[in-house]
């Protein structure tokens, strides 16, 4: 959310490019802006080349003119920076801009997100255009946010950063004992005698492809991916500082991607103003998916409104299909941002381009470039309803007694694990659990392992394969004092630098879970030869990916596997411990089990849905002063039910509902029931 | 074909490479070749390491006594320059002649078509050995045409290419301005201020592997493809120069090989004095892919009668399963090459070699060395026919009332299209059409963008994706002449530079068509969820790929959308314009649809098949002063029949049919019904 | 097997790392190893960075420490080099030691059996660090064997080993004009001038991907992979002969892999005192499989008892899915390599490492650190039994009848083979043959072609496409000595260099088999519309694969095609030859087929089963002076049965047979009868 004193409703626009197209088309561009109620423009996102056309000459005239052309016409602007794509003839004259692939392919200028972090050159020149745009228009006031580059991530494999990683782990480790501890190099013969002898992994080292990227060191590779991610970071850091310097009140954002595995977006959100995001569901696909990466980036600033930076109006272009989003489903898309927290909603982009890989890309205004088209008409539809909702909405927060665990780190040691399986996959495992709590209309929030969890009644950190040093003690005191936990199959093994706990499996989580994990058998995706079941309730469900073969130790057995050499260990169990209790899934189940399972574990601690009805449909709540909104998404091509708890009036349609009243939500539909 | 005075019949025979065997060998082969009616062979292909062993020394000793030899046994020669592989001492002492790799990976001596195409020593070396070989072997009255090279194709993408490139720009937009225009740098901030700036558009820069190869830069892409065809074709004319100077009469070709993606055939055809090609239908394969290519072959130097340089008389050795052509489908392929314009029936290879990768590729004479095999009877026999055959087929051109247009910028700006759909695919689009033209018996020539559209009654253009300057203003006096024009879905977006024709899809076409098309849906492929039809004259078809959804402005609907928030949208249009009409199918569908649409377009023409009878036979027309021929051919495994409207005599069963008459045809026959 | 006078049962222990662990550690891993029976430890494997921290340090405390201690614990020590990978400081200052890959990527310090062969570097300090090891340690008597490097293997395209080629050619072929001969250079005008003109076979020459890894030049590819196999011998020998010279008596070995494409073991196993091999068969795979690999290891050395040097106690850690070895499998795994040869029995690994890549695979001491698992139980009891077993089986041998070809050289030259059909595969068409006979408890040696034929029944030697000079004539002996010989389809094409011999296939063999093959016709796989049979003494089986053409010279013909153009040309035929008889069969069929053909061969040979009784049960026998023991494996999950012919007793069970008598074996159980 651009959290603002200039702000007064749900900012809506998107990115906007002027500079590629002829000034005559700037005036029909406003005109249609003021049809759609567009209010907000992101500008200047790929302008380097145009703003620095060699090494000391800077050119803000045209820039000029289109700040001045936007303002005149009443828009607030969404400020980049432009560093998302550096000049050519800055890749001629310092390769040490251009990253080196993983494979150790050099390469030349092209694409975008083409820089390398740790570049002398592009920090000396990002910064330096990102200063001069500070303080060249640091007082337009109808700025409402710095844009940092776009879209940063990727990864770089060159000389420099070989020479970075280097100093970061000396910074990070301090003596090569350590270093060598750590990683574990005794293994192979891989001791380290000087930092010079460490090299990056990557397919010439220590990484290499077999049904996906593996490596050979676990610890060498994360190590990469947290100071890639650092690297970059810091790239937006200095960025960031040198805007700040000149306007410091403006708020400061770069465009997130939802589950985007490059960078560890909770350490980044700590230098961010506020979260923005770009999303880009593919068509056909779940829409709960879209949900998590809303309530992923929420998670990120504790529950803060964000702005949806990026979305389609239309179609995307890189799909292998690009279907149409049918009629509807832009608005389901935009209001189902808000239900999980978002206070703007922007698209890319503004004005279709003629040329190059985005054409056909959906934009506002259509090649065709008129009003008349579906898109547009849908666009203004929405602009109007923003229009009318003002600020009703805004600040308004999501409360939730659920927390689940997500940690970068813990998704890139689970990804970058030798064994059990090549299924085993962490953001699906989180997944087939918030889908169930979203299907069941229970609130949750995201939490990283630095966050609190002593507001909460449920804690979940499904597959907490790494379980950092202290973070056990977090979740012991959390149950000692009451808390529900619930983790599954493949947690605890590790600490921080992806090294096994001994004594046991489930490691420092062994005496709260009352269980000892043995062994761990991995089951072949597909294979009908091979159908493991357990019971719960007398329902039976499938045990998928992996089954482990534990021991409980104090915990209460829930149900037993039905097959296999392993038929009667326990498959789920739950532990008493302290005031609270402490659950274990040992495998990989299915909807209806997670469905069945969960409602039974928020019953007993006290967490209620937020309405009854049509699991079908897409229930959030938020709330500010002007009142609680509970937001009704049907996602569906068919018409859904769903009894209210509480009374209330659709700010989208105006129907007024009492208490357990039904709500009926035809196809696509959308309501935001108020109540006070 | 190979038109020269000194041809009087069908010349057949093959690839012979006589250096690779010792001499007591080549009487044998005599022997055989005479056996089988052979009488002409492609001499000196890959010899270039024989006749050239270092920098300053040319050895002709042994080509010598082979063209003594093969004109003492009164053979003709098609004499190759054999520039298609350059030796490895050359590459050992000049690497620049070595490629470098679309992912930069520079190449070492290996393989053929190795030669980068803007080596100067590629060039200085192989025109060299071009005028040598001229100048040596003018007074050889037995030679009947220059091969030059061999199988040009490919891509490079070292240092001298990419230099050469910026030449080309240069020369072709004269200053950076229009550069960046044309290639709409300004987006992703990619303008050039310098030529130097520019990089080959390759895995280094702009493309990259994304269920296929994808670029950011289209108009860069597109650019690449032409230059790099360019490039190729300057080898090829230096060489063609300098044999032309010593011998100004001997017809020079190449041989090229139908679709093949790299080259843009219809620039090469310009300077070649006849077209030649080499066919490898794979197993399975529908034979109307092969008619396909024959008759983009003949459309490429305006129906002039073609060699076919190469076919295997049994198996391939690269193909996955290498499965032996069937009895009598090496005769079928022959005559279907004839059929389409062939008057030359050439074999890759007279004699198998012991070693390397070719040694499983079909021969004349296999392994086993003598005429004791079905190949070699089977050869044999059809040296016998063409010997009876004499000249009377041949300069017999193929008329024809419906054209095709094919054109290869079009070709290569669907490949590279960022959107809609990874289905887009101009080659299956096109063949289509084809096919359902060959089996409704209706004859058609290949056209391109600059050939004249005035002789035919229906031209189709499926698939125009870029409408060039000028070409729509060909179509427009086309069809106001009173001609039939049909396109279909994905046309008219842009123009040559790949940049979109605003103002409403197809662009320059919409007045023509009198249609706007304002959406594209891509339809997932193989997703049973989301079967799309039509109906036309009461017949439900599928529509696939892409659905446009379309406005008639002036057209008149002749089908509409069954399904989705688009049924009832126009899916098949006819505009009357002028005193003809323009129609447009918006999606793809299947042949049944293709064939009936077809059938009612060229009836309404005044276009009529060449006969009645089963579509599965096919059927060709050509025309010279010994009268018309009708080509029949039954590439089926069972019988089938067809009705001549014409009397006539079958040249190769000696058969004589009234008009009317029945010709039945059993599994792989072939009838030339010539008439008067 | 560990032959020596310091061994007295079958050696039972595994690969023990206690560098890896605190000394701490080591105590508690004495304790265990001593309740599991371990007696053998492989030390020093991969330490090669500790024991040279730098250039001109050798540092052996540790390993002294670890010397005597396992001395003092009574542990045998099979005593590893070390070399299996450079240190990190070595990859740093000496960049000749990192190898170059296939499509040239230089690699840096990483992974392991990282070394190129042909670096100096490596070399000098491989062979230095062999010899100061046996040096020092040449004194301890509890070193049973010299365990050198570690899974040699893979290849390397760098300069350096391109040089060590043409030194290799050079020294193998005298001169280039037999080089040219021999690889057919004036194919594709490649005719070297120069030595140096020779580039290795790699994606950047000769060698692309398409389907697999195709080459242009099969004679380059061929002898590429032989010069790899000799550069990595010749790293093997330097080190051998380095310690011998310290420690002649103490044999030596390295651990081999079973079926491993890149290296001629049958080359390497002359340099080898005994032959050690590491076991990991695929979770699903079937047991046969391994089963052959055993064989093929045990025929390296003419049947002289081999190590099982590794094999994991539960789960591996690289398969895709790592299910665990399911109770009773270890033991079956581990009794089968005593089965077919093995006096030794080994684990990777003793104690599971907790960082790395392996962390995850499975270990005698697992990460729970203790005696209390299901793995450590099942390897107790089976440590319980081999000491029970003490030396009564070793030594023992197993006899055969049947000798069955396989040769590396014809490996790689299927693979290499351009044409006629991707899915010819070697390795497939010798595991039908084998797979047939052990069902068909049919002992059998496999044998490479320097070995003697003379005391067997019956040679097979399936698609032996490699005839080699003379090898034709060993066959020929053979059958007129009254042999019986059998190949099947592709087989006698080429001789030594991949170069065709002509005058009809299969070449050398032809006069013995009594055919000609004529064509071969690829069977595309899969393809439902085409499908092959024929009829063998009134069944129907499939024909696959290939299809040969043939024609009978002499031979009976047992049975002929059904379908196609072929059928009724011979599918099966046996000609008499000499006292012998040469049998051929045509394609590929499926193992109802081999199993009939077979038994109806063998009987007419007189060769007989070992034993009546389930097929599924493997069967095989050895015999030293304590007797014969009859080994029954049943690998699956149900109870078979097995008629003995001999009274004997079960070593394992205890049990008593009479002749005549049915042997029950449970699922996965074993029994050793042990007959006088």
């Amino acid at each position: 959310m651009i959290e603002s004193s200039k702000v007064h409703k749900i900012l809506y626009g998107g990115d906007y490019n002027p500079e590629q197209w002829p000034e005559e088309i700037w005036k029909e561009d406003m005109r249609l802006f003021k049809l759609a109620h567009i209010d907000v423009v992101t500008l200047n996102v790929f302008s380097w080349a145009a703003l620095q056309p060699d090494e000391i000459t800077y050119d803000f005239s045209k820039l000029d003119k289109i700040m001045e052309y936007v303002k005149e016409n009443g828009l607030k602007v969404c400020f980049a920076t432009s560093t998302g794509a550096h000049p050519a003839w800055m890749a001629r004259k310092y390769p040490d801009i251009l990253r080196v692939e993983h494979n150790g392919m050099k390469r030349k200028f092209g694409a975008r997100h083409n820089s390398c972090p740790n570049s002398p050159t592009y920090r000396k020149y990002s910064v330096a255009l990102a200063a001069k745009l500070a303080e060249r228009y640091k007082d337009y006031d109808n700025i409402v946010a710095w844009h940092i580059s776009n879209e940063y991530g990727g990864e770089c494999y060159c000389e420099n950063c070989e020479k970075a990683f280097r100093v970061w782990l000396h910074k990070k480790y301090g003596t090569l004992d350590e270093l060598n501890r750590v990683w574990n190099t005794s293994f192979w013969g891989h001791t380290f005698y000087d930092w010079d002898d460490v090299v990056l992994p990557d397919m010439r080292s220590e990484e290499f492809n077999w049904d996906g990227i593996r490596t050979n060191f676990q610890g060498i590779s994360l190590d990469y991916r947290r100071f890639n991610s650092d690297s970059i970071l810091d790239c937006y850091k200095l960025e960031r500082d040198a805007v700040k310097e000149y306007t410091p009140d403006i708020p400061v954002t770069t465009n997130l991607m939802g589950f985007y595995p490059s960078l560890d977006y909770q350490k980044w959100a700590k230098e961010m103003d506020f979260i923005s995001w770009d999303s880009y569901p593919s068509f056909g696909a779940e829409t709960e998916n879209n949900a998590m990466a809303h309530d992923l980036m929420r998670g990120l600033k504790g529950g803060k409104p964000f702005a949806l930076m990026e979305q389609t109006p239309s179609v995307s272009n890189w799909h292998t299909y690009c279907a149409l989003k049918r009629p509807g489903v832009m608005r389901l898309y935009s209001y189902q941002a808000a239900a999980h927290g978002a206070d703007t909603i922007m698209f890319f982009q503004m004005r279709r381009s003629i040329g190059a890989c985005e054409k056909y890309h959906g934009a506002v205004i259509d090649h065709v470039g008129n009003e008349n088209t579906r898109v547009f008409r849908e666009i203004t539809a929405l602009g109007e309803e923003l229009t009318e909702l003002s600020d009703t909405l805004l600040g308004a927060r999501t409360p939730a007694e659920v927390a689940v665990v997500f940690d970068w780190d813990n998704w890139w040691a689970t990804v970058l694990s030798a064994g059990p399986s090549r299924c085993i996959n962490y953001y699906e495992e989180i997944y087939q659990y918030y889908k169930a709590l979203l299907n069941l209309h229970i609130p949750m929030d995201f939490v990283g392992v630095d966050d609190d969890l002593s507001g909460y009644k449920v804690v979940m950190a499904p597959m907490l394969y790494m379980c950092k040093d202290g973070y056990d003690e977090k979740i012991r005191s959390f149950v000692k004092a009451g808390g529900t936990f619930l983790t599954s199959y493949f947690s605890g093994y590790v600490e921080d630098h992806d090294l096994v706990i001994t004594g046991g499996y489930p490691g420092r989580l062994r005496d709260i879970l009352g269980i000892w994990v043995e062994e761990s058998d991995a089951i072949p995706a597909g294979d009908a030869g091979m159908k493991h079941t357990f019971a719960y309730k007398d329902v039976t469900y499938p045990a998928e990916v992996l089954c482990d073969l534990s021991h409980t130790e104090g915990a209460e057995t829930l149900a037993t596997y039905d097959n296999d050499f392993y038929a009667g260990m326990p498959v789920l169990t739950c532990n008493t411990f302290g005031s609270g209790k402490a659950c274990y899934v040992a495998t990989r189940s299915n909807q209806d089990f997670y469905r069945t399972f969960l409602t039974d574990i928020m019953k007993e601690a006290g967490v209620e849905p937020l309405a009854e009805g049509s699991d079908k449909v897409e229930i959030t709540l938020r709330e500010n002063k002007n009142g609680s909104f509970l937001f009704l998404l049907n996602p569906t091509d068919e018409s859904q039910e769903v009894t209210l708890k509480k009374a209330g009036t659709d700010l989208l349609g105006g129907m007024t509902y009492q208490a357990g009243e039904k709500v009926v939500l035809p196809a696509k539909a959308v309501a935001i029931v108020q109540s006070r």
